[in-house]
């Protein structure tokens, strides 16, 4: 019989808790699946005297996470401490140093430290798992790093943020505003009193940019996804996705393009029957384009203690399984630095909503500005002015600028730019234009 | 640098010759991948001569598959064979006897003799790894496996058989019957010539009885499977679905019930705002109840060469990276004899179709049958004489009979296998009565 993997676990909020309880409760299914028993023998939180669900007195308290990390009564450190800098950091450099293998839930640090620690995993010949930091229960780093390793990628793209899926699932079902929707999801617990992390879009650039590297081959890099929230997202789009046959989602969307991989975080009108856009709610989904064959898509819990657990879990199962991935697939050597495909050089379909002022010729002005920069329009729905969004009319007021949609064939992130600054720089326009890109798979 | 790793492949047909030249085609990423080069040095089919797209000029050609599994030449024994006897049982017997690991994407054999194979791989150390015998390029078998490893799962779910959604996709949506829908599925190369082993239920059948025992920790058990295909199934099946709020699809579905494991394939109508209710034409999904959080569920190609081939070589590359996983999840001693829930037991909702004749007392006959055997009844659905499933009315045929539509709350298969026999023994319908299960999630 090997000897048990001994466990130590830094943070002890709801997922670390999530992750005692699980290992105690399957201990007998784990052991077999495994070969070996597992066992929570060290923990560390900041304060040992806080009231928990669990009971942490058997199990040896280190002082801080540092410390644990080197233990020698440990041999898998699992970080769930959070956050891009110290303590989480220096903790798993010193569990790595130590020759011990990590698993942590942590997209912030490897986001932006990724690399350098998966170098030092390397050396050390240890393990770092983090199946937990990327779309919760989902097993899509496995999938990306494992079970789909014999092909070339072309195509990554998912909903990463609950937060943003549930305020635009709820917007679009009771025709709500973006701000009315998320102080009733900070109510609810979905959002953090400070959403902006989640909701400008920020949380999902850094899950992407670690299945990018997955996918891609290429280092992780935050820095390299253009980056747009779900603020600016008003009830009348989504009336109008809806009309038009789209439904709005957040989508974190990385694609091998000629001019390099396009790492991308923005609202995204989708197909109503596409099964990215059946994804409701807190859910979490990845389609995976490999080439050769039709998208695989994997939905499911994206955030909770149990559904997070069940990651970390996994991840030192594969650790007591004596199993080594590269952390990101391949040698840090093998890495390559994104040749990364500027986002003025995006292709694709928008939806332009503009407040055209009512004058004669504003159409004519506006139309004459597109062709211009050679885009050409695949629908136009005019508005009669003072429409309301959610049906019924709004006394008249012969004022108002009337709202105009546009969806435009595939053409350049640029050439959209510079005709709606021309467009501005006219006059035509009453209020800032609003741009959705669409995504037709 | 470790020397590469030397693959023979027994089966040339679509399938294999995806996979020489998927290993070809990504050699470097493989290379980087698995920490050393995987390579086909050797193959075997039926035929020599044969035509082929693939070159295998310059590959050794062993004479049979038994030879081939033992050749020193290589490391790996990859069956692409097919059925559950021999020559793919004694070859992969041979490989397995020899230590050389195997690959295989034979579900029938699996489903058959996996208890025996995977007691031979444990005994020899070998893997003995089958992602593409289920779903094809979905890692379902991964997933179960390590994936989600750290859970007790409390059911399994999934679309398995993509001939068979392509067939309802396609009556549902043309309106077209059972019969003309095969046929067209068969010109179209998307059944076979003989589709009973499809259209009845036992492919499914055989795919499900592999995830169950990797779910639950039973011994794969093909017969403990109930299994009911989808040729009863009538238009007006799939319209009186749709107007209820379900989409029927063939699902093989494995609960843990506190009778033991149900094991079941039949047709079923699931909401239609379910997952599982979205995924159309050949495409396959499994959903993955895990207890503790919502369910996560694949979906993705689930036949045909590159996305087969996907699984195979991802297959292969876990050996290349010395992953040995026990092939059913845990040890072969550790798995149980299923506790199998007899179908009569079952419990759920059901549909059910009558041809009522059309006399006085026919109806109060079959409510008060019904309600003997405590059978409620969630909806009922009478529609007037003669009615055409596809709107429009025939000339009134005063003695034809009504079709009637129950929805029951939830009952047991035995409850309702009773009232049907006496209803038909009263006379009272005109025709055997169709009986669709009812999934809520």
């Amino acid at each position: 019989m090997v000897a048990p993997l001994r466990v130590g676990l830094a943070g002890l909020g709801t997922v670390g808790a999530a992750v005692i309880d699980l290992i105690a409760r399957e201990r007998a299914a784990l052991t077999a699946r495994c070969g070996r028993a597992v066992e929570v023998t060290a923990v560390t939180a900041r304060s040992k005297a806080k009231k928990r669900a669990i009971d942490v007195k058997k199990l040896k308290w280190v002082r801080d996470p540092v410390a644990l990390a080197t233990d020698p009564d440990i041999d898998v450190f699992v970080e769930l401490i959070g956050g891009a800098g110290d303590p989480a950091k220096s903790a798993i450099e010193a569990a790595l140093k130590a020759g011990k293998s990590v698993v942590t839930a942590n997209k912030a640090l490897l986001a932006k430290h990724g690399l350098a620690l998966a170098a030092l995993a390397e050396k050390h010949q240890a393990a770092l798992n983090f199946e937990a930091a990327v779309a919760g229960a989902i097993p899509v780093v496995k999938t990306l790093r494992e079970g789909l390793a014999g092909n070339a990628f072309a195509r990554i793209s998912g909903i990463l943020n609950g937060t943003c899926n549930y305020i635009l699932t709820r917007m679009e079902r009771e025709k709500l505003s973006f701000a009315d929707c998320l102080a009733d999801a900070q109510k609810l617990g979905y959002a953090e009193a400070d959403p902006s992390f989640d909701v400008d879009g920020h949380d999902t650039a850094q899950k992407l940019a670690i299945l990018a590297s997955l996918a891609f081959g290429i280092k992780v890099d935050e820095s390299a996804v253009f980056v747009e929230g779900i603020s600016s997202i008003a009830p009348e789009d989504l009336e109008a996705a809806d009309e038009l046959g789209y439904r709005v989602k957040l989508l974190g969307v990385a694609v091998r393009t000629e001019k390099g991989i396009e790492q991308r975080v923005h609202p995204t009108m989708v197909p109503k029957d596409s099964a990215i856009a059946q994804v409701m709610g807190v859910t979490n989904a990845v389609s995976i384009d490999a080439e050769g064959f039709a998208p695989v898509t994997l939905v499911g819990p994206g955030a909770g203690g149990n559904a997070t657990a069940s990651a970390v879990v996994a991840d030192i199962g594969d650790i007591a399984r004596g199993v080594r991935a590269a952390p990101f697939g391949r040698p840090c050597a093998k890495l390559t630095a994104s040749r990364q495909a500027p986002m003025q050089r995006h292709e694709g379909g928008y939806y332009i909503r503009l407040a055209a002022v009512d004058r004669p010729g504003t159409f004519a002005a506006i139309a004459r500005l597109l062709a211009d920069e050679k885009i050409s329009l695949e629908s136009i729905m005019q508005r009669h002015r003072g429409a309301r969004p959610h049906g019924g009319d709004d006394p008249k007021s012969p004022d108002a600028p009337a709202p105009v949609i546009l969806i435009t064939y595939a053409t350049s992130e640029d050439a959209v730019r510079r005709a709606l600054k021309a467009i501005r720089k006219q006059g035509v326009i009453a209020d800032d234009p609003q741009v959705i890109r669409i995504e037709k798979n």
